[in-house]
């Protein structure tokens, strides 16, 4: 019987042009991460449900697993996991004894939501998380090190120019007291809506919830005042304030500006935004959200924030943290969408062997061995009866860098011929010149 | 409410030390595939499962999902591959329009399995493939490549002896032909047991399927002769015998033995191995098995085959291949019961700066940026106010290399002190000279 494949939709999948990028990426962000110290762990993408559902998730979001066929009962208490943070929380409290706190760790891996199907909406993505976990407190030099960690992930990724926009809840919330707002919960998450809805819907659901017309017109004020003046203006302007509750977010505001620009962040890359909330009631200090300039309809690529308790659901002790996510899945598909990837190679090798016949498979091997020792990623080509020309598409379809000729007259004369598929340029050397040529 | 974290059997998860190790050899293993070649795909960890039963495989090991609290039919013919060669035949025949053939990939990734749990099987497990698919034909050369490649990630990843038991399915089906067995393919499944049951049981279940006293006496000394003898001895022994069944595969052995050699492979580290079958009748020609010295009961950790035909259960074409595998958890999981694994690190960081407060924290973060920028993983010690002994203590816990320290004195000299936590070894140094010292 033939099985027609068919895309799911939802879940990505790449050609290996677009693999190559997407590895590469991964592979960046990695580093830059390890840069920081953040550790990398590795949980199964398989958690308990009790777990998943602890914290009362959407669990009609949530995917269960069960065996085809297998009986009823078996594995029935099993699921995917929708983020990486609820996998930390639990990887914390069962490791509590065995970790060394503060522990930064870092997790790029793919999570699970059962998403009704639509357009740039994923059922299956990449996250890379990175977080800072203290044992019953945590400086907050610790929120410094994951914002300087993100933008150098970012930076170095080099799609273009970005904006990590900076807030922090406290600032925020003493602001909303100062101008005599009781419901700030509620104020909040409203404000969190502003870039989706229009100003009259906005004006509409701040009356709602019983804010007066002279209220309102302060936030609309403040909003745009943020978004308008430079981080240095906000941090001058607000320090005449005198909420407490907003000085010392202020103050923290302050801390972290300057020190990330001590590290070497490019003020183009980073605003003091006071009206980014991020919504979620779970953030307790610094938040931020990343746009990508020229795509700022398209959402967050990156955000995160501290909170004042990681594992509450799984512990009484403790664990405070600060962390931090680039949505690798939707950055890639963002920046596919406004044509900022393209794609260059189509496999891993940098240089295909022309195969001239069996009777030059010794001398092949033995150039095959000398470029991978040398970490050259190298090919021969498999069939031993095709026409060169052949050999040559295959390399051209590939978008293989280099191609290496050896036949009767090389061998005579112990030389090679080496062509650079993308210049056009052909040298004859000798073989252990080889690794002058090839970069 | 708390919910209390458990482990869940048959799924492993690492602490920081063995997560360094575990992500070490996934990049050596990467490293290797791609510089022969062989180009990254990361499918979804989900497939239809119209696909996965496809070739009527064992359903009842197969994962299905569902939304918790979804309706009726959300969803419901989906499920978790099971292993990776699946995701490539659908793959494959997907996109043969837009892959260049023949098509080299690696995937290093997981597959669920609904095993019961039992000690040593895992229902999350990575395994590292690479496959070489052809359109129509693949040339044998491909088999050298897939063994060379498997070799050199092997050989890299530095554990010990380990034997790759080469053999090709003509030879065995030849010789058993030129005895006179008939029911071959039932034949083979028997002798592929013959590590795992004792010798009377052997014997008791070809008797079962009708072979002679003497049938079995040949077979017998057959697997003996090829345990006992060397590869060369065994390639000219058989080349008496005229079964051009078995001449072929005799003659494939020959041509993938001596290239292997001529790529650089040991010869201590590969056999040919007259028995080794692979019990699966996917496999056409070669077929190899491997096993770390020391721990041959434990099961081959890196094994595949050629098979004729990849993806006839999706398309009518015909994609010949080629494919390896290393089973990078089972290989963990058996390397860390011989004790062969040492963790010697939980953190990234190869730098720790001890924090001697805020006055300190612009020169801190001078350093931590001049060392990043050199690709050296650090970190700040993040309690300003905490003693010099508990941040050594932490450095040490986490066996952190070197630690970094810098107060009022060395700021009027401008020196900073580097303390090597290994040696023991103190300096005083100026800044610029810092990288001489870290390795």
């Amino acid at each position: 019987m033939i099985v027609k494949p068919m895309p799911i939709s939802g879940f990505r999948e790449n050609l290996p042009e677009f693999q190559l990028i997407e590895d590469n990426y991964k592979e960046i962000i990695k580093k830059n991460y390890s840069l920081s110290g953040f550790t990398p762990i590795d949980t199964p993408v398989v958690e308990r449900l009790d777990v998943l559902l602890a914290k009362g998730a959407d669990d009609n979001e949530v995917y269960a697993i069960s065996r085809v066929n297998g009986e009823e009962g078996d594995d029935s208490d099993l699921g995917l996991r929708f983020d990486l943070t609820v996998p930390l929380a639990r990887f914390v409290s069962q490791y509590e004894g065995e970790l060394t706190f503060p522990f930064r760790r870092q997790h790029i891996s793919r999570v699970y939501r059962g998403e009704r199907p639509q357009k740039g909406r994923f059922r299956e993505f990449y996250q890379a998380d990175i977080d800072i976990i203290g044992n019953g407190s945590l400086p907050l030099f610790a929120d410094v090190e994951v914002l300087s960690t993100i933008y150098n992930s970012l930076k170095e990724l080099d799609f273009g120019q970005f904006v990590i926009n900076i807030n922090n809840k406290k600032f925020l919330s003493g602001f909303l007291e100062s101008i005599g707002v009781t419901n700030i919960k509620e104020t909040i998450s409203i404000i969190d809506k502003k870039d989706k809805v229009r100003h009259e819907k906005l004006k509409e659901m701040f009356l709602s919830i019983g804010l007066s017309e002279q209220t309102i017109e302060k936030i609309v004020e403040f909003i745009k005042f943020g978004e308008e003046k430079t981080s240095t203006e906000i941090l001058t302007y607000y320090s005449q304030f005198d909420s407490l509750l907003l000085k010392t977010g202020l103050d923290e505001l302050k801390y972290l500006y300057t020190s990330l620009i001590s590290l070497g962040v490019d003020e183009q890359y980073i605003k003091i935004n006071p009206s980014i909330s991020r919504g979620l009631n779970y953030y307790t200090g610094t938040v931020f959200e990343t746009f990508i300039t020229g795509a700022l309809n398209m959402g967050s690529i990156s955000s995160g924030g501290r909170y004042e308790d990681l594992a509450s659901n799984f512990t009484k002790n403790n664990f405070p943290g600060v962390g931090g996510s680039i949505g690798l899945t939707r950055l890639l598909s963002v920046l596919e969408s406004i044509g900022k990837i393209e794609t260059n190679k189509k496999t891993t090798s940098k240089v295909m062997l022309v195969n001239m016949g069996d009777d030059f498979l010794k001398k092949n091997l033995e150039i095959i061995r000398f470029l991978r020792q040398n970490l050259i990623n190298t090919e021969l080509y498999l069939d031993s009866e095709a026409k060169i020309v052949k050999q040559l598409k295959y390399a051209n379809n590939k978008k293989i860098n280099y191609v290496i000729i050896i036949g009767e007259t090389e061998i005579q004369n112990d030389i090679v011929v080496l062509k650079n598929l993308y210049s056009g340029e052909q040298f004859e050397i000798k073989q252990e010149n080889l690794l002058d040529y090839i970069f």
